[in-house]
């Protein structure tokens, strides 16, 4: 075991600690972990809960979560994607060099939040107060965070959950509104025959809302079902690492009754360190009943990111 | 095993078939898998073998191997990046709805092969044609290539080997113009206790370039150590899947004499559909002498993308 | 008359001889001002003629010519275009010093060639050749022309001709596929009572559909009426320095029979140093009946563009 | 005169007849033209005033104000500008139709704050408040203004004055620092034989800071002489509509003492209705001494856009 998980283990000691002690939270937004933690609950990926997740394995099935982002994947709001192809400096066929090299080069304009993605704990505060304390004004820069951007999420690999809610409520897909709390998810969890979610977990959602991508794209972005607040705090509960969902919006749409704008975002990314994956294609996995595997994920280290792009890969 | 699986294993045997039958290749750079073929070698990376790779994981360690992109990366020649993050209309501190909901998003601007990255098959070819008798012209749409589009990837999650090519040549750094053909790949291998490089195999070389980012960027993107191409040619013929080293340019800088311009990109990239990882950052592994691991990728599934920035997870 | 006016005047007086004395032309796209020309006719437009021109204003009445450029404007292909709006490092509302300072910024991301436009020499050749014998290999690079780039264009402040082929062909819209050659345009100068196209003017159609623009944006960006190729070589017989038109495509669309994609581009960028200018909104002109007047134009002079999103200033 | 002129007229009068009845303002950024006012003094422009400033020419030789935006171009902050020039389905040199067709396109990613350009009401407010009492919230979308948008600046044809600060202080470059209020406006003035300033002029100071461009690019940017805060009040009392200066900051920095920061931007943009111009080039103007003079200004239409990079075109 090296020096930086060493560290990490004794700083989640420590917290353990100060917590029985009784100690005030500095702000609503603390984190357990200490008041230099970026990475909330994947403090609890520990190499002994990687190792084990490892063993998940029994097929050899490997698992793309990501769907394809482009200019036409349904997107919030004012984000757009573009991608350009260029042949740099070979203008009319030219091509380099005595074994006549000829080369594409790709440049990005376009929001980060299309396709499939991680949302770092920069994404979403409560009235400009983000994760751990961090204040908007603070960390905040135009050309990128300076805290709690998606370059400081460490290597994923850890124990996978599904939780197939489409099979639980007897639907090929779930209907928008449905919300899912505490009741829901043990009851998917009892019909899986999934004993546990521990901590340092991900939870993903199955609803079988990815039939409808390309199909009916306008549905797919404006409602779908989803993770309720009375779920997310169950789930925080429990020490859960990521949770995801094969749906864009990840919570559920229309928003519960009194619940606020996007609020299961801030109670996962601004209250709890939980990190959320949105647009994870489960489908093929839900069909194989791959309900506990390996997961792992190394999003874009884009310096001061506040999401990424990304395409998990499940191994089961 | 689905229909998926059982596919890519018949089109894998019907080709070894039509291999024995001597069939001519269509054009010098036609794929081993068939005309239709679009991810080269990845092809061998079966249920089997990732399975098997999952069990060369003993400490539970995982590594990222990203590193930072951002606007002072080091990048290839007019390549540049930047991103943007804004708080969509909320502007003058406006918080959204009853729970004050703050957001931030984030825009990339920016060339794709900046950081760590995987060259897709539409990266480089030879006198504009490009892996499996692909030719520009045909597929190399300003706004994304229609075919070896790195949206095409599969999951990776196969072996991983690590070369220590600094250890083999007792030094910290390997200097810049050093090529790794036949001889060094295997005087590494038998240093190190690896007994074979096989079918569906990742390959990083470690030569402790990483030693100069952000210390000497200058040196570091202008030259490497690197594969040179009877190197090249010897791991194609092993049937590798990827490739990749933790230097910039990937292959040796100054190019071999009589070499052409990033010729082993060609030789790797077009004439035997292999892919190359540019900037993985192995210090720590290389440290923790861990040679043989778990090795999964997922690149960021932009549609028609020529590359992808990416941050694998190793696990050992 | 300052240094740079008198070389500009004994270039084309050097070239006027060199005429005379039957040199003979180095390749297809030679420009008359000789060698090292990269503004073709512009060069007609003297002192003399810019402030004859001033004298064409007799009421005083100012007309901008441009239309807006956003992401719905009709453009051609794969053209798209946004602007982002950022509040840099004011997150929360933050204002910056003493006296409380908010602002503002905005960024770009898109391409030129979207709205009203000027057509630089580096826009269309033929075969990979520009004006002025220039190769597209020796002057197209990825960020940026290096010869031909639209900062080379000088002030111009000339006489401005607007021809009402509305008016001369009886009608509100001429319809797609009517093609302006030399017949139209004479009678249409007859109809107006111009008596001359001379050297260095700016010569306008004007054809009515900007009626069509946010009516019927499919119609407007598919085709339209416009130049001919005999109109073309017409006018650039008489020494225009610019000719525009009140549509996107500026030539006529369904092309002449027998001519190729945009020939009209070709015969004025390419062939005879003509500058195009689409999208020119003069539909108040047109109701003005505003046919001489002077036009002014000052392209946004980023280095190495192809072309510029303008906004010319008509005034009679 | 057209029904657009009489009501802008009529708008005027009524204005002052509020004025004189001693009508309270809304706001503290109202505007003098009324409550749905978006442009400010360029009111004062009319038709009679335009066609008295042609009459300025005497000598026909247009000057085009604008020094170019490239990479390079010092910029303030995190400003960046990038141009991307591509061969839209050419890969391989490919020419398109029968007469070979080939063209270049080219695509912005860049701030539009580099180089010359105006700063439209919308960049600069007093504690999120913008001209004419619009509040940040209220109009500043993430994908464009909805109100004091670039768009709405009506052509401009009027009177222009250029004050040569650097001949009247008797030197080549004026100093760093050197705030220009009323006593030098009206130095510079006797000086130069120019007897008024008068509504809808627009002012331009010469200081001969454009010989620092691309020779101490860092000194260009970090500070420079300019308008303090009694001389803009001192010209907003005047009428003019717009001024300018060849710096790149405008106002003078370091900031007077006591001032905000950039709070003569707040007095001109928010309390005023006065638009700026910066990095205007007029080297040869004040070597030629052309104190006044027709200035014609178009900015390109970017819907919702803050600034414009522009290219005045000044002529004498």
């Amino acid at each position: 075991m090296n020096i930086h998980l060493l560290l990490r283990v004794a700083v989640v000691a420590a917290v353990f600690t100060a917590g029985i002690q009784g100690q005030e939270k500095p702000c609503s937004t603390a984190s357990k972990f200490g008041p230099g933690d970026q990475i909330g609950n994947v403090n609890y990926i520990t190499p002994a809960k990687t190792l084990a997740a490892t063993r998940l394995v029994t097929k050899g099935k490997a698992y793309r979560l990501g769907i394809e982002t482009n200019k036409d994947t349904p997107a919030y709001g004012a984000r757009k994607f573009a991608i350009t192809v260029v042949q740099p400096d070979q203008a009319g066929g030219a091509s380099l060099g005595p074994s006549k090299t000829s080369y594409n080069d790709d440049i990005i304009t376009g929001w980060v939040g299309i396709g499939s993605q991680i949302d770092g704990f920069g994404h979403a505060g409560v009235d400009n107060l983000y994760f751990n304390c961090n204040k908007a004004a603070d960390f905040t820069r135009v050309d990128g965070l300076t805290k709690l951007g998606i370059e400081n999420v460490p290597a994923i690999a850890t124990r996978g959950v599904l939780l197939d809610m489409a099979g639980y409520l007897g639907t090929d897909m779930v209907k928008e509104g449905t919300a899912f709390n505490r009741a829901e998810i043990e009851g998917a969890m009892k019909r899986q025959g999934i004993t546990a979610i521990e901590k340092g977990d991900v939870v993903l959602f199955y609803t079988g809302w990815m039939k409808l991508l390309g199909k009916d794209n306008k549905r797919f972005i404006s409602a779908n079902p989803g993770l309720g607040r009375e779920g997310a705090k169950y789930l925080a509960s429990l020490g859960v690492a990521m949770i995801g969902s094969d749906t864009s919006n990840f919570e559920v749409i229309p928003f519960e009754s009194g619940a606020g704008f996007y609020e299961v975002h801030q109670i996962l990314l601004a209250q709890n360190g939980i990190h959320i994956l949105e647009n994870m294609n489960t489908e093929e996995m839900a069909r194989d009943q791959a309900w506990e595997f390996l997961f792992t994920l190394g999003p874009a280290r884009i310096t001061g990111g506040v999401q990424a792009i990304i395409n998990p890969i499940a191994i089961k």
